[in-house]
């Protein structure tokens, strides 16, 4: 049995990192030579096949889209996924979905697998590391090869392709203005970390909706978390020492700690404290009391990034490519018991 | 461009079922004679090629285990597949996951796409659709054709293969008996439909530890949903007029608008109604109160199925295939406040 060497394999013999082995084999200059020719020399000797995605497109269209998403215990994520899988069934499209776990090699790894054969085109949410890393040459590789993508909310300005996004910086600024038009003078933050482009969006809407109403700007209220499972007493901190009236919160998992952790050290919500959750989901309509979210729509999310990707994948023009566009889903505030 | 022809279109262009064209090229008996005729010289004529499994095997190792789920806005199926992506990536092997919606046809043309050259075998839970037909000839070819198939969840006893399950019984008897053991006596049921396979078994569960400790059976007390949105009327309904004292849910969303729906009666839980969800989710862990749980262990029960198909494709023994294991994943108690 003959076994096909992969990037991963070669990685791994030569002791590098794929991105060192995916990089060399393109030649690109950021390797030294002495490493990018080993790594070729040894692709070569085992026989390593590249994507063959020009040849597939040519000879055959799969009628399938792959889908690359960091995580799946997400609601957003689950329901742009719902979203896409209407518009693909519709159009006779079946989906394939692969998880990065955030990883940036997973991410790179799943779309050598699917670009090989499997999928016509991408739609794709980069992984927090991939974003941290800036590093995005897989995408370009994939692009480069004739193989459409379509990036929706963690999107970057570095690969041209279509998008699809909200406006999380106009969202934000929504959000923290309607908790001053309720009278709420002093509004906690909590966020991600900034690696993540939404997160960094989200807070500069945070900021200019203070300045806009002449609330002095204050550091210390934000907050950013890396793990859910340690942030209560960030939160406690904040609520017992900061005097807060308000929250905006990046995500219903935090908003929905920060009510728990509010109501502990017997605060009200929402009359001591307002809360606003990002993402509308399944906590926010489940919890007590139920949370005002900003809906992000992964329906329609979905549903436009598939329509995007199987127009390009049946437009007849190969040759316009160049003709990206950026698609803005509208969000809207969903008001619930948490503010008032 | 020479296109493929699908048993989708296939199906299409003659206007019957894709059962019907998937059996017919079988030539199962179960068709009319007229209709497999025409299903078989049409898809001569179009070159229809089958599944090419056994060839895809003998050649390569893909490295990439197929997951079939029925949703995946669903916490339980979400860990699940967290917990096989663990095993598979500490064993080297890639994940792909498609999606039934719980439609029979969707599960058939899943399964045909998947099994043509992009995966080594498959990890699946049966769509609704599926397990109320009964039909399960798609699974039987591939498991024919020697690509290995793990169950997990929604099983059933028609095929032979490897299946990961929890005692569906045993779990909701324990939940119940927890109940009577804290001087419940009025205990309803909220379930299912009955054809999806667990539904029925924690019935049977149910209705065992009433009558073990002498409490009469009340068809009264059991309430079937089929529908989440509309379900609110339902449980008002038995709440109101059944003067319960507990309840048992098989899904931590009927347990979330049970007590949603007490609380709008003036009902106090735990003190007027105790409630125990099945399947520990993230929905139990954050509402008011907190529900207690039968925790359904989805990374434990992904692991399993991840370990039996990894075992089964690594090893040498071609033949021995008769040798099918189901293993029990244990369940247990996550006590809350939703009960006292």
């Amino acid at each position: 049995m003959k076994r096909k060497i992969t990037l991963k394999q070669i990685a791994k013999e030569l002791d590098v990192s794929i991105s060192t082995v995916s990089k060399s084999l393109r030649n690109s200059l950021e390797i030294g030579e002495e490493t990018r020719l080993k790594v070729q020399a040894f692709a070569k000797f085992y026989h390593y096949k590249p994507n063959n995605i020009a040849l597939s497109l040519k000879n055959r269209k799969t009628k399938t889209i792959g889908i690359i998403i960091p995580e799946i215990v997400h609601h957003f994520f689950s329901t742009v996924i719902n979203g896409i899988e209407q518009v693909a069934n519709e159009n006779g499209y079946s989906v394939i979905i692969c998880l990065s776990d955030d990883s940036f090699d997973k991410e790179v790894l799943n779309m050598e697998m699917l670009a090989n054969g499997s999928i016509d085109g991408f739609i794709m949410s980069l992984s927090k590391e991939t974003q941290f890393r800036g590093d995005f040459h897989h995408i370009t590789e994939v692009i480069n090869q004739g193989m459409p993508v379509v990036m929706f909310d963690r999107v970057t300005n570095d690969i041209l392709c279509d998008k699809v996004i909200i406006d999380d910086k106009y969202a934000a600024y929504e959000a923290v203005q309607s908790l001053i038009d309720k009278g709420r003078k002093k509004i906690a933050l909590v966020t991600t970390v900034d690696y993540v482009s939404v997160g960094k969006l989200r807070t500069d809407g945070y900021t200019k909706a203070l300045l806009d109403n002449g609330i002095p700007f204050n550091e210390d209220l934000i907050i950013k978390i890396e793990d859910i499972d340690t942030c209560e007493i960030t939160i406690g901190k904040l609520l017992e020492d900061k005097a807060i009236d308000a929250v905006f919160a990046v995500n219903e998992l935090f908003a929905v700690t920060i009510i728990k952790t509010a109501n502990k050290i017997g605060l009200n919500v929402p009359n001591d404290l307002a809360v606003i959750a990002f993402t509308d989901g399944i906590i926010s309509k489940y919890s007590t009391p139920t949370i005002t979210t900003v809906s992000q729509s992964g329906i329609k999310m979905g549903n436009k990034a598939a329509k995007m990707l199987i127009e390009r994948l049946e437009s007849e023009e190969d040759e316009e490519d160049e003709n990206y566009k950026t698609e803005v889903i509208e969000t809207h505030l969903i008001e619930r018991e948490s503010t008032n």
